[in-house]
């Protein structure tokens, strides 16, 4: 029995959890790991292996073909990813029908961070990880980033290191929940997002680091540094309720997680709002052969499927060499998009509590609809020529903010593994008066506790959102409140 | 802007509102509805209409054809539901590949209850509706069963009665969540779960009766009366947490809602373990033309759409004549399941506490691989030659149960406007020492609090298993603890 083994101890969501996160996110660097190892160690992993990827045509991946019936890309294992086609249509009034390709990855992988308490202070073991599509090749990763085929090992590599601590039952498991990634791009997939604690010898691997929350949360500062998978592991991690006093934005953020706050809109509001629409928008997905796709604004060649209009995306092929990947040379395809994405979250106090704006935001790939996304989530350049009223509601503010309203600002890479050069700039600011309190319609105004509430659940806050949250993690433990009042 | 208009008083899901389920819930009868005010009513609907089904081939269905290209089962609209192809592969030890016929229907429909509180007491409007596929044709439905096509008009029918009052905004809102339907035979299909509250006249129509919760738990004593609309919204109603002394069945239960009675497994584990069976169970579902699934295992003809050796389920055509629905004549397909359903929820004391056996079950249409289902669900006729190692877990100790452990018997239908005559036995039974206090792989003993706090996400509990707990709940407000100590 799984279960049954498990330490009995309450470890998910408890409070004591939660403030023992705290310390750790509030601890920058420790003897463990001091900041300046963490540079060194960091520049030496990237020295240390060779990679090198090179763009080739969807031809010429071995092991992946253009299926005779379909014309889905596929690899010869069955395994590991298809680009295949899907036809979604939504409700009159967004988009009505359209045809694209997608990233199909049925199976449900693992992204697992190890942690383990040293001096009294959790720690939790990132790896450094070359990923084919990085823009800097080399990130920062959770533990385990492993899929189904890996664990299953379909692609015969070398094992993967430290995946037997995610193993049930053997060791107390701290975070753990399926969550969504970019609807856009993938028809309903999901991955484990899962933290273990450990009070195990821990053999630490030449490409592998402890690392504090709070140092994690101080990279975030860095770009293209903490890759995204550790950003989603990372804002699953609840950070505990307290109601400092001060007038400062840090402290209307931790604000925002008290359960005495009074948010805007009850809990239950949140949901039945939620709810609402997703029953309100309609969005039938059809997965058509990726042929059906072709012919019209989409086109094939050798080198790669994309648009006549070059807007949006593109799949494209990589060849690989790396001297320290479980397989150590490899084709495959990549997503690529045309332009580079802006995240933006914006915030406001009310009553000196801080509250996020999010949006309801129906993807193509969606599993439920409409997941809550980010105040603004684009590719602005797409919308360089667009009419005023049809541009992204508060993209225009966001783009014309003062600089003393952005309290994050930083270029963030999305996962490396599927997408090539993949890139979003995320912002958080504090909105004024020209964004109103009476949010539009599919708009909402949450407070941070509302968001980590409803985490544990998956299916609620998008891949962006969730990556936004912890930028603003890291302000709300930087806790730097000189900045303004 | 939708939630500012909302009541800014909490409702779902706070105490105060879930002890007012259960005055509800104990109020058996009230003069506003006195039993014996129900009795008479719903005999007199279920005679001041004429209902007329009959079996018709599928080939006779008006407005229903077999698509040209792939044999899908549509209507002409494009509307309503479609009977489509799966493909379903799951890991090896469960089953590893099949195809079957699913209904398609990706809209979400409303389930909408309407409360008013009279003399103190909330009051729940309820439906004696007819549906062509229900083994007693009229049920009790909730105040509004209505497609995205019902609401958008797309059958030409007379409006929905009432379905103004859950409009967004308008009034309290008590329960709201997206809850899924039947697995087996739907992909990926879910419905909005609703209660909202007015303090506005309601003209109640003929067809409508004001019913407490409490006389709604005790119709659920009879059998076919409380159609499975009904069970899955008043499923959704939280009962409040309380810690009542006491050594019978009931009190046990109702310990089972209080915070402070310690489960088994903390909540966190509880998550974690669902989310492990999740990632663990591979579920690749993929849509293939019915076409495909015929010449093998299943077969058409004019009349039907079935297995060749009688199991599981069959596809059939009825032709419908009533008085006092929208549409006054229709044909219309419905899946026949070959035999009886067995739902089975095995409860057990611990520390005084009662916890109920629950399974992470994979179905083939499942939206997230496996949910939480009843200790057992099976059609016991399949398996009436099955060696005893591949019998459903519990499945013979259910079948040989002694009277004395029986808390709960009784046969209800399932969704009478997609089956056809498919109905369930359920069971709620006391474990004895036969059944092991440590759960085998695959099941877990919860409370019915940890049920309740899952309940507003969905997803989480199967229509089966909701349905099972209103069973439950018709003991735990019976408070009869009279039959044992």
């Amino acid at each position: 029995m799984v279960v049954a083994v498990l330490d009995r101890t309450p470890a998910i969501g408890d409070d004591a959890t939660a403030w023992r996160f705290l310390r750790s996110a509030l601890t920058p660097a420790t003897p463990t790991a001091p900041d300046g190892h963490f540079d060194e160690w960091f520049a030496r992993r990237c020295g240390a292996n060779a990679f090198e990827v090179d763009r080739v045509p969807l031809t010429a991946l071995p092991g992946w073909h253009f299926d005779d019936g379909t014309g889905d890309l596929r690899h010869e294992s069955g395994r590991f990813f298809t680009v295949a086609g899907l036809l979604a249509r939504t409700d009159p009034g967004w988009r009505a029908e359209w045809r694209q390709p997608i990233i199909l990855q049925p199976e449900i992988g693992t992204l697992g961070i190890l942690a383990k308490e040293f001096d009294g202070v959790l720690h939790f073991l990132m790896q450094a990880k070359m990923e084919p599509g990085n823009a800097t090749i080399v990130q920062l990763s959770p533990t385990v980033q492993a899929t189904r085929s890996n664990y299953t090992g379909v692609h015969r590599g070398a094992a993967i290191k430290y995946l037997e601590f995610f193993a049930p039952g053997r060791h107390r498991v701290l975070v753990d929940s399926l969550q969504s990634e970019q609807g856009s791009w993938f028809l309903h997939k999901r991955n484990r997002n899962i933290v273990v604690e450990t009070s195990d010898d821990v053999a630490v691997d030449d490409d592998f680091c402890w690392l504090t929350l709070g140092q994690i949360l101080g990279l975030l500062r860095r770009e293209n540094v903490v890759n995204m998978d550790s950003r989603t592991v990372v804002s699953c991690i609840p950070l505990p309720p307290e109601a400092p006093a001060g007038e400062g934005f840090a402290a209307s953020l931790r604000r925002s997680m008290s359960r005495e706050a009074e948010p805007l809109h009850p809990d239950g509001q949140v949901l039945s709002w939620l709810t609402g629409m997703r029953a309100q928008h309609e969005l039938i997905q059809q997965r058509i052969p990726l042929d059906a796709v072709l012919g019209g604004e989409w086109f094939r060649d050798d080198e790669r499927i994309a648009r006549r209009d070059g807007r949006f995306f593109s799949v494209i092929g990589v060849d690989v060499r790396a001297s320290n990947r479980e397989v150590r040379s490899w084709g495959q395809p990549l997503l690529a998009p045309a332009r580079p994405g802006l995240v933006g979250l914006l915030v406001k106090r009310h009553r000196g509590v801080a509250h996020v704006l999010v949006q309801a935001r129906v993807e193509a790939g969606a599993a439920v609809v409409a997941e809550l996304g980010p105040s603004v989530h684009c590719q602005p350049d797409n919308y360089r020529d667009a009419e005023p009223g049809t541009r992204p509601a508060f993209l225009d503010w966001l783009l014309a903010v003062p600089a003393g309203r952005l309290h994050y600002d930083a270029v963030q890479s999305e996962e490396g593994g599927r997408f090539y050069h993949a890139v979003n700039r995320y912002v958080v600011a504090e909105a004024d008066e020209a964004v109103p309190d009476e949010a539009p319609d599919g708009y909402l105004w949450v407070t941070l506790r509302q968001l980590t509430m409803l985490m544990p659940h998956g299916n609620y806050l998008n891949v962006e959102l969730r990556s936004a949250l912890v930028c603003v993690h890291s302000l709300w433990c930087a806790g730097s409140d000189d900045d303004e009042s």
